[in-house]
């Protein structure tokens, strides 16, 4: 507290700096803390409440008033109380009559009321000016001081004075305003807290549910099976070795996933022989969750690679590696390089290193700062071009890796087929299809139809 | 289509939230484009064209009426229309006055006009309040929706409220509007969307050509060597051994080649006596694209740490291992730890690792939202203090990695020096040159030129 | 020079696009680099100076007047003296009315003056309207246009159109003004170049002091020990070895310190029975660095891949597993596969590879263009949800690589135990206290304070 008031005494109230002051109706948590912090920034605040005695919770240095003798203390009006209870203002419209009031209020359910709360207090009281603020802030964090999270203020509103007052408060609370615009955007400021990563929802249920088939799938072909004919138990496969299956085959399918809708909309635009008409809805949102599948497969690449380097550590691979090294001095045998086989290795591994790279490459530029820091022509031939580069080259580091299993009856145990098999379905059918889209014949009636151009330009939509 | 006409239902025409008409000119692609994301938004649209008959292109829900009538209906219209045809707009001057003309169009190059579309639009109607903006839209990502690339709309313009009304449409389509100034930024912003990484060219064909140039030397002294004098087919090591020796000698000089004009500028102006006097066109390029230079030489050291630990996995490093295990236990050997080997095999691995991490660290630094989260003096600290003892270890880790191949004569194939040696010179050279210029007798009359000192302060220019 | 005149040229003085004049007054460093800069992007600078004399260290194509005639040419006045001149400014209060003065100053030291300079130069000269700019650019990189660093120029100033007509000079610069709000933001802009990694000092400190302590405690053990009792120098153990301990248990006990804080402020209120009481000033400066000490935890854990993963490559290694294999054969041993060490192997792996790849998430998540694009709730599912699973995983790699040596009787050599015991008490106790908080008993109640409920409502503060 003694830090708070020889911030307010510092401000003689002569000097030509002091802060306007700002009324803060309601006395609930939020209104506390942001009066707390307002205090702390310079700000002289008078709170309107209906009892002006619960006054021990409310900051020592802040007056407490009636709503109405409140407001006509100050310009601006902050509105700290839930929105069912908006009406109760109307009768205050006079009092409130040219006033700055911000709307801080959040809702429990995205789009719970017909119009935002901002614009609800706007038609209750139309001769105020209503800005938004303030809602994407947490009361916790103001008060604690902990705004790592995000220092970003959502303004809008349709005064642009009105939203600068505001502004400058966000400012002198070491916030950072950020203008969204009228009113209109307060549907979106007020829905924008109560998400939790909605982009990132289906891709991640859609990894989650492949990654288990995958991971029961290998649980069933390397150890049960193992243990049932060979009588090995191998049970530990299950911390590593099945991970590093499971990881690559992720990031693979992942990354071809990401592709694969590019390809069906140029076939639908073909077969259409137009592009004004939408998408199905699948496919549109199958369109805007490309980052995010991407991201995710980049996670399961890096995994993939960090299991593969630590191969050397594991006592497994170790044992391994001596009995085989043992057997070979008890049989007297010296072995001679065969340089197919390290031709093999070494390719693979080098494919796989540069498609990790490339890989990597992307994720940074999908960096939100690196990706506003490039145009569109360079954003595209980055996600475009070296994106399918990086597929290519991870598909042929699988392909080689893979090698002759693939004629191999040994690699079929119980008939079906190994992952390695099963991840390269869709990357192969991707990186065909694109490349029949690539050829001249095909490639120029698309380009036309995406600048515009239609087939049978009479139909009716 | 259904969607957009609910949108547009929802607004009943006595809402006090209308938004306000827009106009667009032109029924072109973007046109046609814009005009869908806006009906989407909210916004009435009005397409003024010369027939008003191909109507079925056109949005559904947008009005088509000829130019005059249609730019009566809005205060914004959008030029959506080539240069070559603003002529044909000089005869609706009169309607256009005091009307917000928003600038659209782009240039097939750069710098194709001498003055920008804009001001020769602003021009042409000295009466409108011409904004330029959204030029650095694609049609295609505005249409479905794919928007990851840059959400950044640059605006710029001389009229304030124009600007305003203009960045209150971006933002309500879900953009963000970025203010430029005046519309002499127009020149600018026409320029942005036509570059394709220029800053990255001239860095890019660099390490390309000096990567070629170190690859092939390696594959004539690695491979033809081999094979010619010891009968030995080494082709493989193309995959993976050659490549991890070109990438840590590309890091390492082009890491040195970052530092090196720093070095030049210093003995310019120590020789100069004077920093106001320009440096040559080559060395201000040259200083212009270092964050380039570094970023690639990051990622050939990327690339090098990853090459070298993948080397266990290789079939070529297992079959070597074994080998010699299996010679030693025939030869009935038992092997004493080398102290000194150990010493120095550590200590070019602990050196390499501490630098790749400060080089790494560098880089994080230089991405956008980083760097612009510190000063000036936080960034010299990381760029030079740091910078440069990331290449006294990089250079360290070669030296030792080297050790005493520099004298052994085996190393001069064909009286061709190492690459390791080659590798050296550059860096090598710029830590002598910067250790002398960091001595106070020299360092202190640098710091005195770059404060403003003149030697000669008499010189005219 | 030819370039800036002939950029000067291009703009014939009846162009519509002439920029306006700038004054300059001061003709140091900072007002001829500033100066030069300003000509360069067409904007007519006339210099206001003392003597008219100094003419070739300044732009040619400037005018040099005394400071009453220049101020009188221009509607920007920029000042580029120092503070303690300022006072011979107050004869020209009559000419400098009304114009907008931008002060560009910096101070030796922090808050070096009870008011800030611009606040100060307004208070001098109550008519003009003063704006506070430029002070973060650097002279040195203005001229050499290596403006990697920060683009950023704070803006400040009660006065909102010269705010603007000064934020579309920096705009003309090319670089990107950020308007901080009123004149009292100045005070806060002056200290912001002064600043040297402020918030990572303690954390820095902190850490280099845990790490010496820990690398010292490790160099006694594992060389002193073993050279005095086992006759054994190890002492190349310092390169790798011996780091990778120190790494990874500065890892483990950075990140619990990071959580350690929210646990001390959850006791605290529960014991206080409020959130309306100020935490201990330590409390306070711990918490808000706790995102750079996660930072340094993570820079430890890569370190600590990284010499994990080089193990393979290490001289010392080699040897060892050569001697080990070798006295195999030797004894005619053959190894059988060690189920339980293959299982105790592939999962302190696999936790610490999950641990880290979680760790590497809670990086990135920490950039801030990304923690700039989540809200509160989504930063806190990451930094809280998966911060503390990764602390649990990484605890639980410590533990099983830790194994039975906690009861081995040679892990306590000189009675001291090995610094893994040492690492697991912060992090255990942290994850035990964090288990009994989350029971419902007790974090029901600690909510409600969080809320805003108090235990005792009447205490006075």
């Amino acid at each position: 507290m003694t830090k708070n008031s020889s911030n307010t005494m510092a401000l003689a109230p002569h000097t030509s700096n002091r802060r306007e002051t700002v009324c803060i109706f309601g006395t609930g948590d939020f209104g506390r803390a942001l009066g707390h912090k307002m205090i702390q920034s310079g700000y002289p605040v008078v709170y309107g409440s209906r009892s002006t005695q619960i006054s021990n919770l409310i900051p020592k240095d802040a007056e407490v008033l009636g709503h109405a003798e409140a407001a006509q203390k100050a310009a601006i009006i902050i509105i700290a109380i839930q929105r069912q209870h908006y009406n109760f203002l109307t009768p205050l419209a006079e009092v409130l009559h040219g006033k700055v009031l911000v709307d801080i209020s959040n809702n429990l359910k995205l789009n719970q009321y017909p119009e935002s709360n901002a614009e609800y207090l706007a038609q209750l009281l139309p001769g105020s000016r209503v800005v938004k603020a303030f809602n994407t802030v947490s009361a916790w964090a103001l008060q604690s001081g902990t705004l790592d999270a995000s220092r970003q203020v959502f303004v809008c509103g349709d005064d642009v004075e009105a939203k600068q007052m505001v502004m400058n408060i966000v400012r002198a609370l070491g916030l950072t305003p950020l203008d969204k615009g009228s009113l209109l955007a307060a549907q979106e400021i007020e829905n924008y807290p109560l998400q939790l990563f909605p982009m990132w929802r289906f891709p991640i249920f859609l990894s989650f549910g492949l990654a288990a088939f995958f991971f029961i799938y290998c649980v069933v072909l390397d150890i049960v099976y193992t243990y049932i004919y060979e009588n090995n138990n191998f049970s530990f496969f299950i911390a590593i070795t099945i991970p590093n299956r499971v990881c690559p085959v992720m990031a693979l399918v992942l990354l071809a996933l990401v592709y694969l809708p590019g390809i069906f909309a140029a076939i639908i635009q073909l077969y259409r022989g137009t592009k004004y008409r939408r998408f199905p809805d699948w496919l549109d949102k199958w369109m805007l969750c490309r980052k995010q599948l991407g991201l995710i497969a980049l996670a399961f690449a890096s995994l993939h690679v960090v299991f593969t380097l630590v191969t050397p550590m594991r006592a497994f691979a170790r044992w391994r590696t001596n009995n085989r090294i043992i057997s070979q001095v008890l049989n007297n045998e010296t072995e001679t390089l065969d340089h197919t086989n390290a031709w093999l290795s070494d390719s693979y591994l080098s494919l796989g290193i540069l498609g990790f790279f490339l890989f990597v490459l992307l994720g940074i530029t999908s960096l939100p700062s690196v990706s506003n820091n490039v145009n569109w022509r360079e954003f595209r031939f980055v996600q475009s071009k070296l994106g399918y580069l990086a597929l290519i080259l991870c598909t042929a580091h699988t392909l080689v890796y893979g090698g002759d299993w693939f004629l191999n009856p040994s690699a079929y145990k119980w008939y079906l087929p190994n992952i390695y098999i099963l991840s390269l379905i869709v990357p192969c059918a991707v990186l065909v299809v694109k490349f029949v889209l690539i050829f001249p014949c095909i490639d120029k009636p698309l380009t036309q139809i995406r600048q515009g151009w239609e087939r049978n330009p009479k139909h009716s939509e």
